[in-house]
C-alpha cells in the first residue's frame, strides 16, 4: 500500500477518497481552497467511520494532513488523486502544478465523470502517469471504479491503479475504450434524460420514477445487471430469443431521447419541489446514513451469497483481518464492532440471537489464531459448537460499540470449553457465553483428535488463560420453576 | 382476496404471476394455447416456492388448473389477468373472447410492458373494466406493478387493483399519465438503447456493462432512485446545487441516444457470443435461483433496515402470519422454514448462531400467541431472554426443510420457562434450546408480572403441557475439562 496519498479537491467525491484511503491506513495529505473543505471533510469522514464500524471492516489508523497549496500537498507523493472540478483548463493547470513539484514517478489519478484521458494529459511533460479512475458517491462505500488509459498513459500505470484500488477494497473495471464519460455515466446519462422528460411531461413526480426503479429493476440491478437479466427474460431460449422478441421495439417512437429538455427555471422549480415532497423530512445527513445503512445491509446480504459486490466485500474483509493480540496473561479481544440498526428485535434492543453471532464470530476468530483457519478446514478438520450457555446481563443497545473477550478454560484432546464475555465500551459486561466444542474429522464428520500444530496452539492457550481467575457462572444451570 | 383468477398467457410474465397468486392462496385456472406452458408453469412454480420458503413468507394452498380455451378459463372468474404477446390485434381478440363469456363485473387486467390501455380497451363493450397491470421478473419476487388507467377505466376499477395488488405483497405504482411503456420500461428503453450502443462501437462487453452497473449505481437503486441518490450528490445544497452543476451537460455531445443502433445479426451474434462469455458457466435455471437468493437477500437486508422494498416486505409477511394451532396435548409448532444458503458458515453447515435465530423467532411466535405481541409490547410490557442453554445434536444442513416444536417448561409470575427442539423433516431432533425468560415492565426495564390476559394465556399453555413428558437433558449444565 502506498504510504501517503496527495488529494486535489475534496469536495463530495474527494472526501470520499479521502475517507476510504485513511479508513485504509493510507495517510493522505489534502489541498482544496474552499474554506468548508475542512469541515466537509469530517463530515464524510464521520459518515465512513460509522458505516466501516457497521460494516465489520478493521479500521487502520492513518494521517491526515491540510495543505495550503498544489505544490504542498504533492510533495513527495507517489499517488496524487485530483477531484477537481469538471473544468478541462483547471485539471490542466493544476497539472502543470503537479509536474513542476511531484516526484516524476508519482501517479495522477483523475476523478473526472466526463473528460477523456487523453484530453486531459495533452499538455503533460510526462503524460504517461496520468489515468482516469473514476469512483461513485459515496466513494468509501461503492467498490465500483472506472480505469481509463489515454492515448499516452503507460500500460505498466494502468497495472500500479487496478492494484492500488483492489487494496481498497474496490472493484476496478478497465475500460478499454475511451469515450466522454466512460460507461456508468453514459447509461446513467440516459436514464436522467429521459426521466428529466417524465417529470417535465407530468408523467411522473420524482417519487414516482424513484420508486419505479427501487421496487423494480433497481433490486435487480444490485446482483446483476442489465444483459445477464435480459438473458434470464428471455427463458431457456436465452439472449438470441430475447433480442429477437424485444429487439423491434427500438424502432417503436416510444421516447424523447432524441432530444433534451429544457432544463429551466421552471422545471428546476418543479424538481426542486417534488423532491423536497419526496425526501424532504429528512436532513441530508440523515439521508446519507440511511443510503450507507441500506448500501451496509445489501453489501452484507451479497457476501452471504459470494456473489457480485459481495464478494469483492469478503476479500476486502479478508484483507483487513487483524492478528489477534495476544499477550497470554489476559482474555484474548476477539471480537469489536458497533451493533447495527437491523440487530433490533420488538423489544427495540440487540435480539438475542446476536450475541450468539457475536460469540460465534469471535470463536471463529480464535479458531484463526490457533490456526484451525480456512486452509484447516480445507484439509478436512474443523471444531464443531456441541453446547452453549448464555446469560444475558443487561441490554445491548443499537449503536453501542461492543467487544468480546475470550478466556479459553481447558484444552484436552478433542475438547474445548471458551468463555466469551461481551461488553460495553466501559468495560461493563453484558452477557456471557460458555461452550463446549469438538474437535471433528470433516469426512467421517466424527470427533477426533487435533492436528499437533493447532492442538499445541490450543494447549499453550488454556495453559496461559490457566492463571486467570475462573470467570463468574461457569457450569451454570437454568433451574424449573 | 379474490376466489379464482383466470390466467390467459403463461410465459415468463404468466407463470411468475401464477405462482405469485398460488402462493398467496388464490386458485388459478390458466389458458395458454403453447405446448410447453403447464411444464413452464411448472418450473417457475418450483422456483417461487423454494424462494417464499427461504422469504420465509408463509405459503398457503389454493388449486392450479388448465383450461382449453379463454371462454373456459374466463367463466365465473372475477379476476382475469392477460399476459398474451405484445400484439394489440391479439390482445383485443383476447378481450372480445373474454366479454363473451366472462362475468360483466369482472376486471381484465393487462401485463403489457408498453401498449395504453386506452388502445386496448378500444374496441370493449365495457371498457370500464379494463387496466394495465404492469409487473416485473421475477414477478414472484419483485413488488413493483404500474397501474395504469386508460381513457374509459373505472376509478372503482382502479381502487380495486390497487388493493388487490397490495394483498399480494406488491407496490401498486399508480401511474397517473398513460404514456407508452409507463414509467420503469422508458428508463430501461433508455439504458438499453445506451448499452447497445457501447456494445456496437466495441467500448465495453455486456461484462463490463453489467459490472458498470452492479458494483456501483445497481446498489443505489435497490434503496434509493435517482433523484433521491441526486439529492445527496449534490451535498448539503441539495436539488437545486445537483441541478444547476450537473445540468449543463446535458447539451455535452456524449450521447448517441439521438438514434437506435442497428441491431443487426453482427450485433446479436456480438451479444450473444458476450453474454454466454459472461454467464454461460450456469444453466439459464440455475443463474435464475442465484438471482433469486440475491433478491432474497436483499429485500431481507432491506426489511431490517425498514426502508423500501423491505417495508413491503414487512407487511406482507405480517399479513400471511398464521396463527399457532394449538392442540394443547403436543408442543406447539412454531416455526417451519427452508435453510437458505447464507446461514452455511465456514464449516459449510448452518451455523450455530442461526440455531438460536430460529429459537428466538419460534419464541416470537409463541409471544404472539399468548398475547405478547407487538401491541402489547407498545402498551409497555415484554418478555425478555435471561439465560439460554444449546445443545447441538446433529448437523443441521442447507436447504435442509426444519421445524422448531416448542413446550412450556414452567410460567410463574414474572418467570416463563421455555423448550424448543429444532427437528428435520422426518423428525429427527437436531438441537434443543432450553430458555428462561423474565416479564419486564418497558419503561422501568425491570421485572414485573405480565397483564390478566397473558399471564392466562401464559398458565393455561403451561399447564397443558404439564402433562407431556418432561423433554431430555433440561436443567443441562457444561462440564469442564
Amino acid at each position: 500500500m502506498m504510504e501517503r496519498v496527495a488529494l486535489i479537491g475534496g469536495g463530495v467525491i474527494g472526501g470520499g477518497w479521502a475517507a476510504r484511503l485513511l479508513l485504509n491506513g493510507v495517510s493522505v495529505c489534502l489541498y482544496d481552497p474552499a474554506p468548508k473543505a475542512s469541515q466537509h471533510m469530517h463530515d464524510v469522514l464521520q459518515n465512513a467511520e460509522r458505516a466501516y464500524a457497521k460494516l465489520g471492516i478493521a479500521i487502520v489508523p492513518a494521517t491526515f494532513s491540510v495543505a495550503t497549496s498544489v505544490a504542498e500537498a504533492v510533495a513527495d507523493a507517489k499517488w496524487i488523486i485530483e477531484s477537481a472540478p469538471e473544468n478541462i483548463k483547471t485539471k490542466r493547470k493544476i497539472y502543470a502544478e503537479i509536474e513542476d513539484t511531484a516526484p516524476e514517478t508519482a501517479v495522477i489519478a483523475s476523478s473526472t465523470s466526463g473528460l477523456r484521458p487523453s484530453d486531459l494529459q495533452a499538455d503533460m511533460q510526462r503524460p504517461e502517469r496520468l489515468l482516469v479512475a473514476h469512483p461513485f458517491n459515496p466513494v468509501y462505500l461503492l467498490p465500483l471504479v472506472e480505469v481509463v488509459n489515454g492515448a499516452r498513459t503507460a500500460p505498466a500505470v494502468i497495472d500500479r491503479a487496478m492494484a492500488f484500488y483492489s487494496a481498497l477494497g474496490m472493484y476496478p473495471l478497465r475500460v478499454k475504450k475511451e469515450i466522454d464519460a466512460f460507461i456508468a455515466d453514459r447509461l446513467l446519462e440516459a436514464v436522467w434524460r429521459e426521466g428529466l422528460w417524465l417529470v417535465h411531461d407530468d408523467v411522473a413526480t420524482t417519487q414516482d420514477i424513484d420508486d419505479a426503479i427501487r421496487y423494480g429493476f433497481g433490486l435487480r440491478w444490485a446482483q446483476m445487471g442489465l444483459f445477464e437479466t435480459y438473458r434470464l427474460a428471455g427463458g431457456e431460449a436465452g439472449m438470441r430469443h430475447f433480442l429477437q422478441q424485444f429487439g423491434p421495439s427500438l424502432r417503436w417512437p416510444w421516447t424523447k431521447l432524441m432530444d433534451v429538455p429544457p432544463l429551466d427555471e421552471v422545471l428546476i422549480e418543479k424538481i426542486v419541489a417534488q423532491s423536497d415532497a419526496q425526501s424532504g423530512e429528512y436532513s441530508i445527513r440523515d439521508l446519507e446514513r440511511r443510503r450507507d445503512d441500506n448500501l451496509i445491509a445489501i453489501l452484507q446480504a451479497l457476501k452471504a451469497n459470494q456473489w457480485g459486490a459481495g464478494k469483492t466485500l469478503a476479500a476486502w474483509e479478508k484483507q483487513r483481518r487483524q492478528k489477534l493480540d495476544d499477550n497470554s496473561t489476559e482474555p484474548l479481544l476477539t471480537l469489536s464492532r458497533r451493533v447495527p440498526a437491523h440487530w433490533a428485535d420488538m423489544n427495540g434492543h440487540m435480539n438475542e440471537s446476536r450475541y450468539l453471532e457475536c460469540f460465534s464470530d469471535a470463536t471463529e476468530a480464535l479458531m484463526r489464531h490457533i490456526g484451525a483457519d480456512d486452509d484447516y478446514i480445507a484439509s478436512g478438520y474443523s471444531y464443531f459448537t456441541a453446547e452453549t450457555h448464555l446469560c444475558h446481563l443487561q441490554e445491548t443497545v443499537i449503536d453501542e460499540c461492543i467487544v468480546v473477550h475470550t478466556q479459553v478454560l481447558g484444552a484436552a484432546d478433542k475438547k474445548l470449553h471458551l468463555f466469551h464475555q461481551l461488553k460495553d465500551e466501559n468495560g461493563n459486561t453484558l452477557a456471557t457465553g460458555e461452550h463446549f466444542l469438538i474437535h471433528v474429522n470433516l469426512q467421517t464428520r466424527r470427533a477426533c483428535p487435533p492436528l499437533p500444530s493447532v492442538r499445541a496452539a490450543a494447549d499453550l492457550l488454556a495453559q496461559a488463560h490457566a492463571a486467570l481467575p475462573n470467570p463468574p457462572d461457569i457450569g451454570r444451570a437454568i433451574k424449573s420453576i
